[in-house]
């Protein structure tokens, strides 16, 4: 990944409205070394995430993104993200982007092991080309996540909620995923639901209903699917929150898996199990996930 | 935590006998800026460590450690650690310990996202003073970890037989028990079988025969665990490993918490409940833990 812009931030701002917030920022060289050994988002995956597409130098659904990075820093015990702060933040990393689409990254870590206070930064880079996944389609497994659909709900410990830094076992499935030759992973409950990929949710359609598995504590609420599920909607679909079994992908009319960066990649095939793909309404999809979004 | 001293490491070392692997250590200042924003460490907690002991410049059961780095290697998909070049890392690093109690932690990260390799770095601190829970002993409570007890079987990228930079849940338990009043936390199957501290194995008495949770996939194999196992049958114990339920904390005779820094740490509590402490096989548990160990 091209990395071509980072700054720190300095999570201990004031409430102050008249704080300069820039004050609180320090751009770095995001190829250089910046943080220290002693950094707990290194050394123990503790620290919460968000991932912003951003197309033409707009950052996409920053609110929707800030408020799921608050979300996780309360599940976290991490200090609750100053929106004002991070919000100007991600307005300055965008306006250092170039034409076309870049990633911005925000990183709340719990800060260097018995140190002050947490660190954060945000990062800018090109986005990785994802045409060929948006219109030639990605084929999917499905592998058991371990967990039942509703290990959060007495554990909130278990972070299942939070986006959180600790995504070694997301990549594993990928990982697994590419070794059974398909592009990426859809996990299923220990107890048989369909809960949502290492890096992304899925979207089903049966007929004029888009079909999105029930937000639970297994589940991170996505914002790009939240996003479209607007814009169908708009278009005078219906849209459903609710269980859904690993058999119903195969009888699905289309599906996708949704992420900020990638956006809508059609699944081709599940298991070995090819999948009708909708081509025009997965090009309207992408049309609207690309056009600027609030 | 007080670093001291830290190198970096080319896990990229030839295979050939004349290599002087010191030529693969880098030391750096471990207070000063090290890895780059795009560390997959720090990012998505992808990578492993392992925390070794040090007692007046001693590295503890240095072989013990390294293969069970290599084992969460194999199970990531990382590059298999070259034992040679390890071994001497740690031996620099012990070296520069002073007299007393030091921990050194190996890492090994899957480096910078779309790098060339991984990068990997060793770190000495001095250890925290862990004499009030070794002789005062620690209460704590169980909480369920989510997971089935055979979870990982026939799912492997679930990575529970790994020691992984993915700690965020760990580091949340040990928050939920303090939370609860309680210093450390039992996990506890989403079957009903007693696994392991979030950094520690548990050890149970029961007459003269101590018992440990049978190691699955679901339980990370504790080096201290094994080196007391092998004391105690030593002493003329009985020792054993099948499964334990949650119901037989309250009914041991003693328990401990057993990990390479803290040691053996006494239970004295179990969910509120007090359990009994055997201060004088403690003190000798831990005399022997405080020994060099090889």
């Amino acid at each position: 990944m091209a990395w071509s812009f980072a700054l720190v931030i300095d999570p201990a701002a004031s409430d102050d409205p008249r704080t300069d917030f820039a004050d609180t920022f320090t751009v770095i060289d995001p190829t250089a070394p910046a943080l220290s050994v002693g950094e707990l988002s290194t050394q123990r995956g503790d620290g919460i995430f968000e991932s912003i597409g951003v197309v033409d130098g707009h950052p996409q659904e920053v609110d929707a993104h800030l408020e799921r990075l608050v979300h996780s820093a309360e599940l976290c015990d991490l200090p609750v993200p100053h929106l004002a702060q991070w919000r100007q933040a991600v307005k300055t990393v965008a306006d250092a982007a170039d034409p076309g689409e870049s990633v911005i990254k925000l990183i709340l870590s719990r800060g260097v092991e018995h140190g002050p206070t947490p660190t954060a930064w945000v990062t800018l880079a090109r986005a990785a080309d994802n045409t060929r996944s948006r219109t030639e389609g990605i084929r999917v497994v499905q592998l058991d996540r371990g967990y039942g659909v509703n290990a959060s709900a007495d554990a909130p410990w278990l972070l299942l909620g939070a986006k959180t830094l600790s995504y070694a076992v997301n990549m594993a499935a990928i990982r697994e995923a590419k070794r059974r030759g398909a592009d990426d992973a859809v996990f299923v409950s220990s107890d048989g639901y369909v809960l949502e990929g290492p890096t992304s949710s899925i979207v089903l359609r049966f007929g004029e209903v888009f079909v999105t598995p029930e937000p639970s504590g297994g589940i991170l609420h996505g914002t790009t699917q939240l996003s479209l599920f607007a814009y169908l909607e708009a278009e005078g679909y219906a849209t459903q929150y609710r269980r859904v079994l690993p058999a119903e992908l195969a009888e699905a009319d289309a599906a996708w898996l949704v992420s900020s960066i990638r956006l809508a990649a059609p699944i081709t095939s599940v298991d070995g199990v090819d999948l009708a793909v909708d081509r025009d309404l997965t090009a309207s999809i992408n049309a609207y996930l690309l056009s600027p979004r609030d």
